[in-house]
């Protein structure tokens, strides 16, 4: 996958998951909200098994990706006339780099499993499907952090960039194992998925440039300007993920204010006594 | 122990420890939980005292396996007529490979003494075992870190990512001395130990094939192959692991419906009872 | 800005904040002592809007700092008749250095949009103000760590011992995330604040000095000297901190007494209350 | 102090310590519990006012033996008729190891500084004491870690295991801070500090054979052999900790049977009522 491509497509998969989570999460904070402020039971019933089908369709669609991947990879490339028809040693090791991402991919699968396996079932522990995301992510930086060896420093160096988002986010998954549904861990965990998507384009912008000459691998002052990028790469990942919480916040609150014209009065009611709520939270964790 | 004995001895034990986890403890969650459905005080004692004893016997197991293994070194090579009779220095050091290999039994050993006073005696401070585990785990990898030091490429490589199951597990363990009893870290500590069981084999085959021709150490092709390796072996012990849950899990069902035969009534209260607790539990959890 | 003022500014900078935080914090935290002791409702409503105004100021003095000094450099150096005219390719890269500092203060900049956001509005997820900061001092950090590339032995471990200070402090904030209100915390992360203020001007006297003979950038000794110098440094930081924190005490005690002439009974029960609380608070952290 | 005696004085000092918090903590904890089981009132306030006093003691102690190591060397090395009368400067750097020694000791005494205020006003943030001590080893690994640059394999060696009990030492007190009278993590810390102890000993024996020909200090067998030998000191460190936990264990039990002699009814009920919140606590770890 030595081509700009390579690093599109793991880079769209990201930036996908991260714009989705920073959509999901605060939706599913808001909702949560609102059903402590009265709301009936059928509509609690209905918000849960919402949320709970919409994980589903997420791990379903992680193994999915997986399953696309390594199906298109091994039609492309292992069964043609002369491929290595699926033998991994041949005279040597065979497209090592592919199986390689191969790896990556199914533990990434391995992570979707967990996510169905977690909402189909009460008796999976909770905090599984946190932790084999974590464990992807871990086994993603892994495998990079010996792929890039003896290679040009600026290829080294850019890849070892990329490996702080993976580790970084590695690491705020396994958080979230114990501290489950901190908003703060969600939120950070979505844009360092948008860095690493968008991250992934600029590694093929380098290394494979579309147009114009190919960039000296070995200059200081690349590599100084590109350590600089990757910061403003997390500027506009957080950017994104800002804007995806205030437009959802604010989508939220005109749903509501629509619904208002339907059930004046219960609302009012509510919302006093959401307000209510909030201050007493508010004075509590001021307090903690 | 420079043979693929002494790399097969440890995967073995290993090997063995981790099965045996991973059906140690989904069978005591399951009990716990059907514990808190209304069986009666009777049953509740006999459970506790069975897991006790279970515990104080896994204890006992390392002790004798550390003993064990210490004393057929000494019989085949201290105090054979030519041997050092128990000497360490006899112009120069004598045997220390054999002497490192001992030592990191000694802390599984010291490790099964704490097992053994945690269950006999309620004056040891909770957390004690699980501590001496994550102590003797980075004995383990402290000693291997400073082993493999001179050696080829691929052997240091391949020991270094025994190394990262090791201190994986050590870091684990640790967790649990602060989160008793949480079934992720439990699943994960058993699946790293079937890792690091499997990596011995592994280790044993690559640097002392039974038959074919030896492999290359120094080639980086078999170093990516390698890591590559490390990783799907993961996954088969991650795979292991859930079949024994699994496992454990529909045995259980199953003796719970025999056993439904003999006292229909009382179970299906139960039955209730849990499902409805499940549910409380769910929605806490979700509002956490 | 390799020159003296390029370090005294930053250092200015976390100097005053480390001295702020170590007033503004205790300050806080006897309030909220007093406001349990039966204090008025309405008392207690007007320290958490002085509180809360008061955050909010200092996260707008953090964008304004922020700007102000971009806007600066921006005037002095890229719009100047033969400057690059906010061109960051011309020939190679324009101002690499500048533009890293630059980036530095953009993420001290949106630390402080997240400090007035989370004041302003009550839908901002608790903890973000203080991941922003630690995301701050991490990007200053992991800037600095690719910046002292190629350079004199002094000067680049002269700098590491700036990152110990920085990784610190973000470690610190990161941990007060999910430990909010920690007086510890918050003393340790006052004192790292300003050991990296005095410790920028010590870089600053021992890179560029402002009289005498230049150091000699490449003896041992003077690593080993500047080495131990850092230590002292925190031992004054620790002092200072140390002093505000009993100033305020003694101050806030001061303020007490002279209201005391005002309304003295009200507060001799305060006082009896708040010492009787006091030793179940005593009691209570010993038991658990 | 580059010879036996400077490495046996901090030695000597991290052993007692290490030897009397292995005494002092399992003592406090026999109390607490005791204190739980229906002792009148009297007799808390007599076990609070005795465990304050003793800490106090010991922040005293660390704080005269900083100032009396401090004040032997000054008088020693410094204030004779050639030394450098107090000048760090003259014409390079005087005496350099002795200050950074006596920065380490520094930080000891403001360990005991931060002791001896954390027991005379109940305005310290609780955990200063131990932040405090943290900070101190902390200092002490840091500094070493820069001090044996430049110096023989095996010297380097040695010194960098001494930082793995020194770093360790330091994370363990950090957690506490967290973590407070947590009886694993004191046991931790009190073998740690006894390892500490003995490995100086172990150091000074090695550097400055007392008899017998020096060490080899560049030869690879050596550095394996010091390697596991730290391991062995840690088991003696543990057997150590682990008698003194017994012994005062016994000590108490013993103590209270004495006394059951005068009043021998008051105390049945008592054992009685600590054996069932024994059970009940044993339930509810289990349970957890």
């Amino acid at each position: 996958m030595a081509n700009f491509k390579g690093h599109a497509l793991p880079g769209t998969f990201f930036l996908l998951f991260g714009l989705w989570w920073s959509i999901k999460y605060p939706f599913r904070h808001i909702r949560k909200r609102e059903r402590q402020c009265g709301d009936g039971d059928r509509d609690r019933q209905k918000h849960t098994v919402l949320f709970n089908r919409i994980d589903l369709i997420e791990g379903a669609l992680k193994i999915f990706f997986a399953l696309l991947v390594s199906y298109k990879w091994i039609m492309a490339e292992q069964f043609v006339p002369d491929g290595p028809h699926g033998h991994l040693y041949h005279e040597g090791w065979v497209k090592l780099m592919n199986w390689q991402h191969s790896t990556m991919y199914l533990f990434f699968g391995i992570s979707g499993i967990a996510d169905v396996l977690s909402m189909s079932s009460r008796h999976v522990p909770v905090g599984l499907d946190r932790l084999s995301l974590s464990l992807a992510l871990f086994v993603e930086g892994f495998l990079f952090y010996f792929h890039v060896h003896n290679r040009a420093t600026l290829d080294q160096h850019i890849h070892s960039l990329l490996l702080v988002a993976v580790f970084g986010g590695s690491a705020n998954t396994l958080l979230e194992v114990f501290k489950r549904d901190n908003m703060v861990l969600e939120f950070s965990r979505s844009s360092l998925a948008i860095l690493q998507g968008t991250w992934f384009y600029q590694i093929g912008f380098v290394l494979y440039p579309l147009s114009g000459p190919p960039w000296d691998l070995e200059t200081h002052d690349n590599i100084m300007f590109i350590t600089m990028c990757f910061c403003w790469h997390y500027t506009v990942a957080l950017l994104i993920v800002g804007i995806c919480y205030c437009g959802v916040f604010w989508f939220s609150k005109w749903c509501d204010r629509r619904q208002a014209g339907d059930m004046e009065m219960g609302l009012r009611k509510c919302t006093a006594s959401d307000s209510s709520s909030q201050k007493a939270l508010l004075q509590e964790s001021d307090e903690e």
